[in-house]
């Protein structure tokens, strides 16, 4: 039997238009694909998404290594944008065009070939996860966590795990990340009493009260970075008013705020913080405030040791670049699996994902597939 | 021949539904008027608007005492939300509503119907001259500029002038204004770099600039007021940015601001304190920040004198009332007219003006055509 061409593999995924939440397909060619090479296939589908929990070997194994991955993309935009078709997978001078080229269709197919040739080369004393799902770009609110769902429910477990996310800025095997730091958002609007402009004192006006808070936030030092983590950051995304009359006070204006925070700091602490601003702000200038706040996911980390240290040397040896152990970035499912095992992310250069004319170097897929087949040979042994 | 009643000529005026720039007729109404009562008339149109200047007595005369005013009216929104016709002027319980009924069809219907009475009864050894536009409401370009125009070309003149704009808050005879604050308008744009909020550091956020540039401005003191002058003020009537993605900082942003000013500025010296205040916040984040600057109008005034005795003696006089002399309030075009001769204004109660159900007290108008009667007696004796 010949090895599964992690390229070819690619292309039959990123032809399945599958953006959130719809499947297209995806799912079930690696359902087909694991199945056939003895993996234990069950779907974990919750709220009209597909996800795909594969094992190979048998449930109490004490070794299980996992991978998890996402087959859904997200939107194509303008299609008269794209130079080549979004969904034709099309390679061009060596060069893979489509969206989830990158993110993270070459990833999935990388894992899932590697451990099809790798149980059935050389099959290991223990168990193989696989953990796909079809909600990453949305709301992942029936992805991962569904899957995990699943693996509580029918004692599945992974001792460790490696998300394929596209994870190098740059250069291949650049960078490992081995955790992410919190984001959330607050939407703020000030209310104040409209007037005229040529009599403020009979008006309250929200504006003031607004910039001044926005200006505070902005302007607060949150943390200065820790051991594995830069400072946290906080972004003033926008303020609006809508206001085209300058002869009238407006009655409110709104703002938002994003944040992504590292271990210093939780969803519920910078709450706190953001509550004593507003308040602050209400008191001096008399407004009403209110304040929406979303915690998309609090900052986590797997620290430095065996787990890193295996992918690492997995890429050092296959690329010949010594990867940096980061922290940086968005959000993602890591975040979950994280409450499960020790995890680590692993992956391309991300620098088209989310873009037009996605692509992805075809040589690179293949590397891909030699580092995530090193790195199970490696903790097999 | 009996006196000009100046409750059925506020009624044929607010017939013509004299929405700015259109005329419907008003002022043709007040040329017959004057000419049958011995003014010579002469329209000074411009620019589509049509402006009447009628003047009793020679040109030459020593003494000339004018009246400004205008025909042109706001719009009136929604008719919906009127419970009587806005153009129908129609009595009730002695109130007569309609657009322009206070604002100002009735203080010129009182102004003329006084000067036509008054020559006629007490032909004065001087001149009354009467200036009317109907380029008020709107942008005031060709209004009574091209009034004072037409009087320049032809060796028109008054010696003082009276504008009869509604100006007391709350109750009749309650204020006269000797002056107005300046008013002008600033829109600034930030911009900066976009960017995804989990990197600002790539980014450059045109957001905290802004708010930081606002936050000054607006908690700035200009001045504490002037002899005849409220502090000036500053209101920050806008800001915008129309980013709906929390992930994304935006790459601009925009404001407006607006001041109205006392006699301790100028548009000038504002337009130089802006400038400075911009680029300490351009130096401080490195942006770039566009202003745009519009001084409708300096600040002006007729200090306490011969004019405002006269005026206010007449006030008492009919209503018991001592008025106050103000400057408070938006501009008029008393700001051209202090170009040519000392001038105040004097009109009725303003507080439904360019409202829904804009209304006069009918006894109102009788009382205020006998002030006009009783200034213009005063100053010719």
């Amino acid at each position: 039997m010949s090895p599964v061409d992690p390229v070819a593999l690619t292309a039959r995924l990123v032809r399945c238009a599958s953006v959130t939440p719809a499947n297209a397909g995806a799912l079930e060619i690696l359902e087909d694909l694991l199945s056939e090479a003895g993996f234990d296939c069950a779907w974990a589908d919750r709220g009209g998404i597909r996800n795909l929990f594969a094992r190979w070997g048998s449930k109490g194994n004490t070794r299980s290594f996992g991978f998890n991955g996402h087959t859904d993309v997200v939107p194509i935009g303008n299609e008269a944008d794209w130079s080549m078709p979004p969904f034709g997978a099309e390679i061009k001078d060596g060069i893979m065009y489509g969206r989830g080229t990158t993110d993270m269709k070459s990833g999935v197919a990388a894992f899932a070939a590697a451990a099809v040739d790798f149980v059935r080369d050389t099959p290991p004393d223990g168990s193989v996860v696989i953990a796909i799902t079809g909600d990453e770009e949305g709301d992942a609110i029936d992805g991962t966590t569904a899957l995990l769902e699943h693996m509580q429910n029918n004692g599945e477990r992974m001792d460790v795990c490696l998300v394929g996310e596209p994870t190098c800025p740059d250069v291949m095997g650049q960078m490992i990340k081995i955790g992410r730091r919190g984001s959330m958002t607050a939407w703020i609007a000030v209310t104040g009493t409209q007037g005229h402009s040529a009599y403020p004192h009979r008006a309250n006006n929200p504006l003031p009260a607004m910039v001044r808070l926005m200006d505070r936030l902005a302007s607060h030092e949150l943390d200065a970075g820790t051991e594995h983590f830069d400072p946290s950051t906080l972004a003033v995304v926008t303020v609006d008013t809508g206001n085209p009359a300058t002869n009238v006070i407006p009655a409110s204006c709104s703002a938002a705020v994003n944040i992504r925070f590292n271990d210093t700091h939780s969803g519920e602490s910078l709450t706190k913080w953001l509550e004593e601003e507003v308040a602050r702000v209400r008191a001096e200038f008399g407004v009403e405030i209110e304040m929406r706040i979303k915690v998309s996911g609090e900052s986590f980390i797997t620290p430095p040791g065996a787990l890193s240290t295996l992918v690492a040397n997995a890429v050092t040896a296959e690329t010949g670049v010594t990867p940096e152990l980061s922290t940086t970035g968005g959000t993602s499912d890591a975040r979950f699996v994280k409450a499960h095992c020790p995890v680590v992310e692993f992956g391309l250069v991300g620098q088209s994902m989310h873009q037009v004319d996605e692509h992805v170097r075809v040589d690179h897929i293949h590397q891909l597939k030699a580092i995530y087949t090193r790195i199970l040979k490696d903790y097999f042994t």
